[in-house]
């Protein structure tokens, strides 16, 4: 099972694409989709359209992971960033792909069994389990890699959360 | 000068066609685009994608007003309210349509000339510049046609308020 895990925002959306297979996890890719700051909202948001339809063209994943939001300091900030996951959902849904989401909370426990881990302990977990080499860069391509993580685990554990 | 105004919403988006000329308004169609709460979030999120590019296609509009948002009560529902936007954003944009935005203040000012000014009075003012034998249903139809109409004004008086 190929799951891509997207980490969505407006500036930055990160993703790991990863391999499950029998409880094992190989890592494919990850990276990230930019949009540069002075461009409109609405040209961000179709380069960040493009850009999932390119990842999903490239990778042919079976499934989404994507981090769920929540608001709790900037909310500027927290509009754009749902707007763009507002059109990272409707790519994934046009292409027919099977979406699944995960709080922060859950990413954290799926990784390292703690809700309150640190993200270098997140990231640390993720460098192990796809037995990389090195933290995988910029964070939010590591932020992609770890919802893909989690969903591997929580698929493999039989408990999965479709988006409603 | 043809103006699609938009009143983003998951459930609901209200929207008004109105066509601006020589300081005089003239209604063309008003209406909403619903979406089932039966759906999950991405296959609504598709549906106002092509709701968006129907109306786009029926009215060929010059360009779009939408309402900005703010969150100050429900940040779930203003997640999705936000999704939702971003999905209308997108589909102006593949469609080259130039956008604007306005907040609720700024309605109610080019509307009533009062930044306090209740749903009731905005309502009566949108039936009075189109010369409109009833109050337009449901609210959120009339919804689209206030940003429309204060698009109309505002253009009329030289500033715009282009999407950043």
């Amino acid at each position: 099972m190929i799951i891509l895990g997207i980490d969505p925002g407006l500036a930055i959306v990160g993703y790991g694409v990863i391999e499950a297979q029998k409880g094992a996890f190989r890592p494919i890719d990850c990276g990230v989709i930019n949009t540069p700051k002075e461009d409109t909202v609405p040209v961000r948001l179709n380069k960040i359209y493009d850009g999932m339809l390119s990842l999903i063209e490239r990778f042919k994943p079976d499934c989404i992971a994507i981090e769920e939001l929540f608001f709790n300091t900037n909310i500027t900030t927290g509009i754009n960033v749902a707007q763009a996951r507002g059109v990272v959902l409707l790519a994934c849904q046009q292409k027919g792909l099977k979406m699944y989401e995960y709080t922060p909370l859950q990413i954290k426990q799926a990784l390292t069994g703690y809700g309150k881990a640190e993200k270098k302990q997140i990231q640390f977990m993720v460098t192990r389990l796809l037995n990389l080499k090195a933290v995988p860069k910029p964070d939010d391509a590591a932020d992609g890699l770890a919802v893909a993580l989690t969903h591997g685990q929580t698929a493999r554990l039989g408990g999965l959360f479709g988006i409603r």
